[in-house]
């Protein structure tokens, strides 16, 4: 598996189109041996239905399992349906219970309660109470699948319980350790419990710091955690300590991930849009322009407010309409600074790196960074415009402008973000509309006053 | 450790701070004992340069390699500096070999030499090695700090090896397989090893399908097999299919984390500065400056662009200065829808969600999105305008300019992105300042055009 990856799949997928076109089912069958359960859910997404069905009958229940877990929910149902009941079971009992939680969440309760009575009562049970907690949490994104062993019991017992279920375990590079109330009081790596006696007692190898979170922690913390410690896996406990899940580093991976894009999304002024490769495109336009059409009206109102501005000076205006050709350069620059200010400061704050006297600190750094990026642009503003209008006054005036905007531009940029952390608001979603707009106002302002003002005085 | 991480970082430090002021060492060395090195790290960089030197003497050798992995590469200098040329080769030799080169690659070539001369001579041989790939390859970000055993010996001897040599490893939660010319041919979870019969040869027990990657792989590229195949370390071969490293998870959580920052900040039009707590304000003021200039007097020269569009428009402005109210507002809203669809569309492309059919389905749907989000937008801007204005010809001209803007720069702000790809520049960098000056000026001369054609006709 190299860079090629993408021409690869390409190959990939034209050779099971190929083998399903002949009903070539064994050689079909042993072509996807070779294969990750990535790879194959790849080549099954891209395949029409009666493929899909062809295709997917050819797996073993091993690879079937590995491959809905791949999926998305609509693809599940879909192809958890060509299966016999004896089937459902078995494939179903061995799918990873997070992968499951999270396909069953997208689910009707109907559609989702017809699968769980599929599943192994104990695996149900499990699944069901997994279901309960909020998808943005560490309860709603761990597995009951880990291991953990009692800290009474010898090095060699636990081998012994490792050999018997690490089949069913998601991660055994852990092995978490409990008291006889199922209470968190250790930790100890796979490794270190293979080079330790045999007749040792697990509580005195064990690591007594172990590091954990709640039910509730959010999902984005629990990556921060895993992150900073460098962990491959973190337990989840509930308020008396006691061991419900685990985390693994794969899925922090997709929350990390899904949390950048979602802080993307934020600054662009649209929510998440969730779609797959399987909605139709109407259902998708539908999803995006809902998610971004609130943000529009809002900045248009924003809008609005310029125009009532620039209303206010239209006096001014009608004596010189060659003020009104720099305004969408000053707006422009503004709203450039602004972005670049308010960018920095909301990725700092996402990142921890802008706490406690750091506040100060980056409201300083952005001013100055403003006055000085604006004296240059404003600088080359009022010599370009001199060539373009070949206006003295307006040139000057427009360079003055341009500084006043961008130092107020990169100060709000700043400042906004971090005064809606203070107050509880999440800054990436606040900040673009509110940002922009105030910039946009202000930056009209600082102009027609500067333009009043100075142009009144020396030319008009 | 739970959510009032911040709070418990704060006690912390002063637990720190107090029994660093009243001299207590052995109360310090116990407390720093319970904490992570991590934690430790954290504590130590807040600390004034006495303190760090006083701590930092007080952690044992094995804490104090811990922690230099934390650090920047100028808070390693200074704490390398203070230890004796003894102490040096014990910590350094301990230090994880990916977080010492990437230290190293910060420093001056002289330093350089100074650090590894301490090494013993195979790890000085190895990070000497190391050193030579660029930043952001495999090569760059692997370690050499694996296990690898020969496919002809037992279990039980791979067991007998791990004992033996696990302590020096940085992951032995996979156990690559080599023939006898050091070629990868397969890997084993140490969980097979530990079930598997010990007199079993490994060839017989491992996987022959190993994801692997090159020594010149992007470390994008990495990040996203990783992610993709949830695996917790990735071998790194060279040409010959020579095992030459592996990349660990966490590292490749640095990975994602890095270049989403680094995709946010392209998108506002700067590239990434790098900063560490300890520079002093006005480097970073330094450093930010020059890294936003260029794109803000790129920006510039599109904001003169517009003005010249303007310009020569100036007859109709000069007979009707209301038209100059609604300039910001339309060429806001095609600038904002414009950045919607350009940062869906980056980083639809980013996350590999865009490719082949996709491309035309993304582009149907943008420039639908924008006909509907347009109309919506267009009836209350028209609405709107008549209330401030009282125009109902500029009303109507508004409101048909809106549409027309708003579906323009939904298809700019998706095809720029899909075009520069296409043409292999970066999609992220080159977008958010070409797609605004261009939606300024189509906006713009799309609202002028209207505006001669049906304000001439209907009432001027």
């Amino acid at each position: 598996m190299t860079l090629q990856s993408e021409r690869k799949f390409e190959d990939r997928l034209q050779v099971v189109k190929d083998l399903l076109a002949r009903n070539e089912d064994v050689a079909l069958n042993e072509y996807i041996q070779q294969l990750h359960p990535a790879d194959v859910a790849e080549i099954l997404l891209k395949l029409d239905y009666e493929d899909q069905e062809k295709f997917f009958s050819i797996l073993s229940w091993e690879q079937a399992s590995r491959v809905l877990e791949e999926v998305d929910s609509e693809t599940f149902t879909s192809l958890i349906g060509i299966l016999k009941k004896e089937q459902k079971t078995l494939i179903l009992d061995q799918m990873s219970q997070d992968d499951m939680v999270d396909l069953l969440a997208d689910l009707s309760e109907e559609k989702r309660k017809e699968i769980i009575s599929l599943l192994d009562l104990e695996n149900a049970q499990e699944v069901r109470e997994l279901l309960v907690y909020q998808e943005d949490t560490a309860g709603g994104i761990m597995t009951k699948d880990f291991i953990a062993v009692r800290k009474d019991i010898t090095v060699y017992q636990a081998i012994e319980d490792l050999r018997e279920s690490a089949g069913d375990a998601e991660t055994v590079y852990y092995v978490y350790v409990v008291d006889n109330e199922e209470r968190l009081v250790g930790v100890l790596s796979l490794r270190e419990l293979i080079v330790s006696k045999p007749n040792k007692l697990i509580e005195d190898i064990m690591h007594e710091q172990v590091i954990s979170v709640n039910l509730d922690t959010d999902q984005e913390e629990v990556a921060r955690l895993v992150a900073k410690y460098d962990l491959l896996a973190i337990p989840v406990v509930d308020k008396d300590n006691k061991l419900m899940g685990i985390i693994t580093v794969d899925d922090i991976i997709d929350v990390i991930e899904e949390e950048a894009t979602e802080d993307i999304y934020k600054f662009a002024g649209t929510s998440e849009i969730e779609y797959t490769d399987e909605d139709k495109l109407s259902s998708r336009i539908y999803a995006s322009v809902k998610s971004r059409l609130p943000w529009l009206i809002i900045t248009m109102f924003g809008g609005l407010l310029s125009a009532k501005v620039i209303g206010s000076y239209e006096a001014a205006l009608n004596k010189n309409t060659s003020i009104a050709l720099f305004m969408p350069l000053l707006a422009g620059m503004g709203g450039n600074v602004g972005t670049q200010s308010s960018t920095l400061t909301v990725r700092g704050i996402a990142m921890g790196n802008i706490k406690g006297k750091e506040v100060l600190k980056t409201l300083l750094q952005e001013f100055s960074v403003g006055f000085l990026v604006g004296l240059v642009c404003s600088i080359i503003a009022a010599l370009l415009s001199l060539v373009v209008q070949g206006d003295i006054a307006l040139s000057i005036v427009v360079g003055i402008a341009m500084w006043a905007n961008m130092i107020t531009a990169a100060s709000i940029g700043t400042l906004v973000p971090l005064v809606f952390k203070r107050i509880g608001v999440d800054p990436a979603v606040a900040s673009a509309p509110f940002i922009s707009t105030t910039i946009d106002i202000t930056g009209l302002s600082i102009y027609f006053t500067l333009t009043t003002i100075l142009l009144n005085k020396f030319i008009l």
